[in-house]
């Protein structure tokens, strides 16, 4: 086990069956970070969110962390005192075994909201997590963070840069209450190239832009959204000092790691049948495009359509139609299923084939195109389909 | 049939089977408005409204109009100039017909978004529409303007003022594609009051903010939304000689009337096992108050645990953290199930039993309610759950 997943030198990762849940599976995990490392985080907008994420982003602020503790099972969000007195209670644990400062402990939480915390058991699980510290831990770090997920998300690359390898390894969980602002569910990734804390803060803030930011299964987004990337610097490669080109090799891999690890979220979304790729080009700004996107992917009757295979592209245009931002014209607007041409001067295209469309949509990959024909930015949003089985798992949840 | 709803003086209606519908049903209306009339009506906000929706508006700044012309089974929204070119023809007609003027007709249209309206079947029917038309025609109004919707929706005032009698019909259609901006779906009321069309308008628009206007059933706002209100002035009541308490006396029953209308479309929202109110008190703003009642009332998790009767009250909390207005406390929510107190003083209830909250869930008609504790403002939003209908209806629609 855990022996399939590239190891980053400086970094190693336990997990155990705390108990968080019932069932026997791995709910809990621990991290620790070698000295020197720089991390990064975002986290999620949602007002509501857990004090795990608020204890996170302010000790991420006064110190280089040194240990992540991560449950499952229990978001402890809308939890009170209580929620930030447990977090206390174990970082402090924490702090006795390993000998670290308590603001050098990140916590994270994903599971039920407004149950409180088992924090005993974190607690009784810590000298072992410990103990059982080790380089090959990722493939358990990736099961244990689960809750709704069906599979393990995990991405890696190995590159070259200045004649020395590079590393990167990343895992991440979610399933549904998937619509990042900031970030999506858990997520921790880890380089062993050296970089500076400012530099990797703003290399994660742009990736996310274009990674987590832009995917969506239910439009809700969670109350725990946190996600970390950590560089040890134990490679011989220092960011700083690498060529232009090469910055930009290690940047383009790490976005792509991030962009396969959103996408996987989005494979596995509650329910999903369909993996779904918004594309919207040629529109005046970033945002509007973003807007556009977003409005067709978290439209309900949208996505039926598509668990139904039917190309009721109808829809699309109501959704286009239903964005806030002020649209003068969507005169000149084309409609695309994957790439058959289906709207366009303001109707149905006259050579369009709805059983091509109908055909194309029984494929499980599919992509709708939009042209706005207005300007020159862009956005892709990655969704999935609303099927029976998304109200079954949401209904069924607790129960 | 069509003996059961109270006429209004100055009112009438006809309806037929054009063939928009393969299915032997009502699908065409005629209504015919007496001269001397007030004619009022807001529209759907959606940017890819139906040209039926602009013509209608435009029509309707000009001139008082004499005649609707009402279909279920193409909504002629995203037709392009034959869309537009498909009005004119029948509209000509019409005018052919009953002598009255181009611009005195309104045209409403729901159904199927992109598909070409069948306008030589309107054509067609409009000479019998014509010889048909009847005080009584209010039933078979309310059912040809009918698409997914299971049942009829239908609201009548029999009011006296100043010793006079007053009455008010209205009718309305909509099931799914619920989320009004301005107007829901089709509604078209009328009274035999006397009030200029400034002070109609004035009403309808503030009446409609608090109805129609909040209300949701997906989340989506139609193409083709368009509510209409008339008055004949046929009874012996001007509105601009009524005392202040009997104008209050109008507005309230006006209102009470469409509140009546607006919970009819959500009790018959697609799928819709549960008819949800979420009230929101003492917030800061109106505005406040109602994106909070909207992002719950939109959730689709809250929605289906709803559906699954689970008092999963940590995705209340979460649809409040996201909305986009930035609010600084959480701090004094209270969060009710019914009248169980669930969450106070950023935690779980002290005294909350959540088998009660179960068995309360069992009911049809629910109520969530929300205590800000930062003002006095407040708004109700009415709503559905979310189940497997509502999939099956969405994903099967058009086949």
């Amino acid at each position: 086990m855990g022996r399939n997943i590239t190891n980053i030198d400086g970094i190693k990762i336990s997990s155990i069956h705390s108990g968080m849940y019932k069932k026997r599976r791995l709910d809990l995990s621990l991290v620790e970070i070698s000295k020197g490392s720089s991390v990064a985080g975002v986290f999620t907008k949602n007002k509501a969110r857990s004090d795990a994420v608020n204890v996170t982003e302010k000790n991420l602020k006064k110190r280089s962390p040194r240990y992540l503790i991560i449950n499952s099972g229990n978001a402890n969000a809308g939890t009170g005192k209580n929620g930030l007195s447990d977090i206390s209670c174990y970082i402090k644990e924490i702090s006795n075994i390993t000998s670290c400062k308590l603001d050098e402990v990140l916590v994270f939480s994903t599971g039920v909201i407004g149950e409180r915390i088992k924090y005993k058991k974190i607690i009784n699980s810590l000298p072992k997590l410990y103990n059982k510290l080790c380089n090959n831990g990722w493939d358990d770090l990736s099961k244990s963070i689960l809750t709704t997920d069906k599979c393990t998300k995990t991405s890696e690359k190995k590159i070259t840069l200045n004649n020395n390898k590079v590393s990167i390894t990343g895992v991440a969980k979610g399933s549904g209450m998937i619509n990042p602002k900031m970030a999506t569910m858990l997520s921790f990734v880890a380089t062993d190239i050296k970089i500076s804390k400012f530099e990797l803060n703003k290399l994660l803030k742009d990736i996310t832009d274009t990674t987590y930011n832009m995917i969506t299964v239910d439009g809700e987004t969670s109350t725990n959204d946190s996600s970390i990337i950590i560089a040890t610097g134990k490679s011989n490669v220092d960011y700083k000092s690498l060529k232009k080109t090469e910055k930009e090799i290690f940047v383009k891999n790490l976005k792509e790691l991030y962009l396969s690890l959103a996408q996987k979220i989005v494979n596995d979304g509650e329910g999903a049948t369909k993996f779904i790729k918004v594309n919207v080009e040629r529109v005046s700004t970033k945002k509007l495009a973003k807007e556009i996107a977003m409005s067709i992917a978290n439209s309900p009757l949208f996505k039926t359509a598509m668990f139904a295979e039917d190309p009721n592209w109808g829809r699309i245009l109501c959704a286009i139609g239903n964005i806030e931002s002020n649209v003068n014209d969507l005169s000149k607007i084309e409609i695309y299923i994957g790439n058959i041409l289906v709207f366009k001067n303001n109707s149905i295209y006259k050579n369009y084939s709805e059983s091509k469309a109908k055909k194309y949509l029984k494929n499980k990959n599919l992509e709708i195109n939009i042209k706005y024909n207005n300007g020159k930015e862009s956005a892709v949003v990655w969704t999935t389909d609303l099927s029976y089985e998304y109200v079954e798992i949401n209904a069924e949840y607790r129960t």
